[in-house]
């Protein structure tokens, strides 16, 4: 291990210009103008694979390429793992409150600062540095990898589980490990046994057939956007309870052993309040702002649409309106249910006065498993051993919908091991990756394998 | 008369011409990259009044120029009018709904499609049309006339009350006509002795300093567009009040005259419902459809912004949401009173999670004529030779915000007569100006003169 290490060491700064290559790819999964971004940046992607001594192949789907490398020479005898990434990241908008260009890797101090630094290229790139540390020393692995890296993560995940059951055999292994959430802070290490599943759609409200001159008609017809702020206002009471009949079915409750973990973590309320720039913190009644986003359930309006948006006025009575929604559930909330009620509610919501269409509708499990497994203390180990501290146990508020995918169709639990930091401005303008978790999380790839193999 | 008459007559297809050269600028006021183009508007529309043979000069000012003319050799013994009119335009987006690009004037059938082509470049066109029969073919005007086009009456005419305050004198009129409204029905012209008000706004919701992922910061914090949307829903009930205190404070009731003159307007709900293209008509309970518009306050979401907009989906808690607001305002609201009071109500609305912004605020007083006078009984003549109906008395919705600053700086009421359909998409995609209307209004322009001189 030593000569890995040392290796490790040795090579922080090609490592670091070798990142900022990868991050130069703008490969925005969800605008699809990007595309020939996200073929250059897979291609890329293999192409390093190959360079490290991996056999990598780039593997088509319906939609973004998924980049496949295993090590080379496997052998039967050894146990298989699968680490999972993905180099797709999203939309840099707003530009103008990002203080560096975002395809523009810069580094500041000991931060890098770049669209998908953290969230998720940095991350599955210090796996990749670490197994490059084994093959380069000539260090035998413990175990035979698999690294599976997709391009479609931050658009649902579409193509993976048909490529998941297609390569059913190639995948096999014990277990999954994924990087792509954050740590605590920077001296707190942690393995995540739970996420928060999703459902997402997307709400139009069709009144006129066209705009219409706010004087001539304002006041005989419903205005789409009136319509749209009164149903989407409906959907959240003064106390934080979202209102859709049946949508708390199944929320598992927060135990004493569970909360007594919440209150250990860093910071405080204030410092909280503070970091996000809000003038008050806000959210459902009766949790702390750490359970609230992690172990309980959200409706949030992602973005919202209609009329005129430019300069000056306009005065009209917009023909639509459109609210882009997702829902944070939490175990053992059922997505396909709550995406159900929840539209069934709007309906009833919904005046007669407006047409209302839900389109781009889409779920994903939440997730939870044990922490007590052999593989998740192994996980433990390994992070005490890169970090030099004791981690903990935490459950995260965003959504890995592949993490269900693994379990369903590879039967394969999947140990959680983010080392992003909390203001790492992930999905944010600013994104930016520090490098000393970077090493950190190299070491700690390197250490998993012996722990586990 | 018949000379003046049969000028007109035989020169309609020149007119349309001219007027399509007129409507080839892009005079959109409220986007500042279009100043140019309301200058280039205004220096043609200036050397189009010389042409004709009027006295006519550019007028700068704090805004878009003003363009003024007169009747050459004035004498001092006739009456002088005051026509007034705007060059400016609204912008035309959504671009995607034209099915002519909006700046290039398309006839279809006895149709000219182009923004700006009914509000207002075609009605103040006519007038010009008329005065030039008159000079063309040496017939005696019995009053002298000025004209005044503005380039700001679609973002508030800002730069008018200076200008009628400095050029007091040159103005001075017994009475101001204006064409920037709609008759009724084809066959059926109409004086117009009220006018709605105006008050408008943009509110701005402040929540997080920046976009936040809404899986590791979602249900922890206020998202902005739900506050916004809770807010502005409550500002109207179920019966279509608006729930402002004191918002009604004022509000003429509608007199049994009134009510049966809206009775003799042409159309049903059913056809106007059709019309609108919207499931249901809605609207303030206890009135139809043409005193809703016409008579009765409204609180109308021009625009909502907020978070991502673009393809797909972004999974954030936007950093902030946005509304462009306006109320239209009816005799004797008192608009800064009512936009005070909104705002306050507002304030009171707003949670402590979020900070609220109000911007852009501007207002404009409601108006209401006796429709007995002398004036408007010889334009109801005028209205009947030039159209061969009679003409009815009606009030309207829109607004027209000069009216009460030539009352108030000229003591001169005004004249509203509009000669647009109700179905010319005014401040709608594929905008329209009949152009049977167009030689109805030169003619109505032309016995006009004859009845007030």
């Amino acid at each position: 291990m030593k000569a890995v290490l040392d290796y490790l060491r040795e090579n922080q700064p090609r490592f670091v210009n070798e990142l900022c290559e990868f991050l130069r790819f703008p490969s925005i999964s969800t605008q699809a103008e990007h595309r020939p971004d996200l073929q250059a940046c897979a291609r890329w992607l293999t192409e390093h694979c190959r360079k490290i001594g991996l056999d990598a192949e780039i593997c088509t789907t319906a939609g973004h390429p998924v980049v496949l490398a295993h090590t080379p020479r496997p052998n039967g005898r050894r146990p298989r793992f699968l680490v999972y990434g993905h180099y797709d990241v999203q939309p840099p908008e707003p530009f103008e409150l990002w203080r560096t260009p975002p395809f523009q890797p810069t580094i500041r101090g000991r931060t890098l600062v770049a669209r998908g630094s953290a969230d998720d290229k940095g991350q599955l790139f210090a796996h990749l540095k670490a197994v490059e540390a084994y093959i380069k020393t000539d260090t035998e692995l413990p175990c035979d990898l698999t690294f599976v890296f997709e391009g479609e993560e931050e658009i649902g995940s579409h193509s993976l589980p048909a490529f998941l059951r297609e390569h059913r055999q190639k995948l096999a292994c014990e277990t999954v490990v994924i990087s792509d959430g954050d740590m605590p802070a920077k001296n707190l290490p942690a393995l995540t046994y739970g996420l928060r599943g999703i459902a997402a759609f997307e709400i139009t409200l069709r009144g006129p057939a066209r705009d219409l001159h706010s004087g001539i008609f304002g006041g005989s017809v419903e205005n789409p956007a009136m319509a749209l702020c009164q149903m989407l206002g409906r959907m959240r009471d003064a106390r934080g309870k979202i209102t859709t009949p049946g949508f708390y079915d199944g929320v598992k409750p927060l135990t004493a052993v569970e909360r007594k973990q919440f209150k250990r973590l860093p910071g405080t309320e204030q410092s909280y309040r503070r970091f996000l720039g809000v003038p008050q913190l806000f959210g459902e009644a009766g949790f702390s702002s750490s359970e609230r986003t992690a172990v309980r359930p959200t409706f949030e309006i992602n973005g919202l649409t209609s009329g005129y948006q430019g300069e000056g006025g306009k005065t009209i009575v917009p023909a639509w309106a459109r609210a882009k929604i997702t829902m944070r559930l939490v175990p053992d909330q059922n997505p396909t249910k709550v995406l159900k009620a929840t539209v069934a509610h709007l309906a009833t919501l919904c005046p007669p006065t407006v047409r209302m269409e839900i389109t781009g509708k889409g779920t994903s499990a939440p997730y939870l498993v044990k922490p007590s497994s052999a593989h998740a203390q192994a996980a433990l180990r390994a992070l005490e051993s890169a970090f030099g501290v004791k981690p903990i146990l935490t459950r995260e508020g965003g959504s890995i919908p592949i993490v269900t995918d693994f379990k369903k169709v590879l039967r394969a639990d999947t140990l959680l091991l983010g080392f992003a930091l909390p203001d790492a401005n992930i999905h944010s303008p600013n994104e930016q990756f520090d490098l000393d978790c970077f090493a950190a999380g190299q070491r700690m790839s390197a250490f998993l394998w012996q722990e586990l193999g």
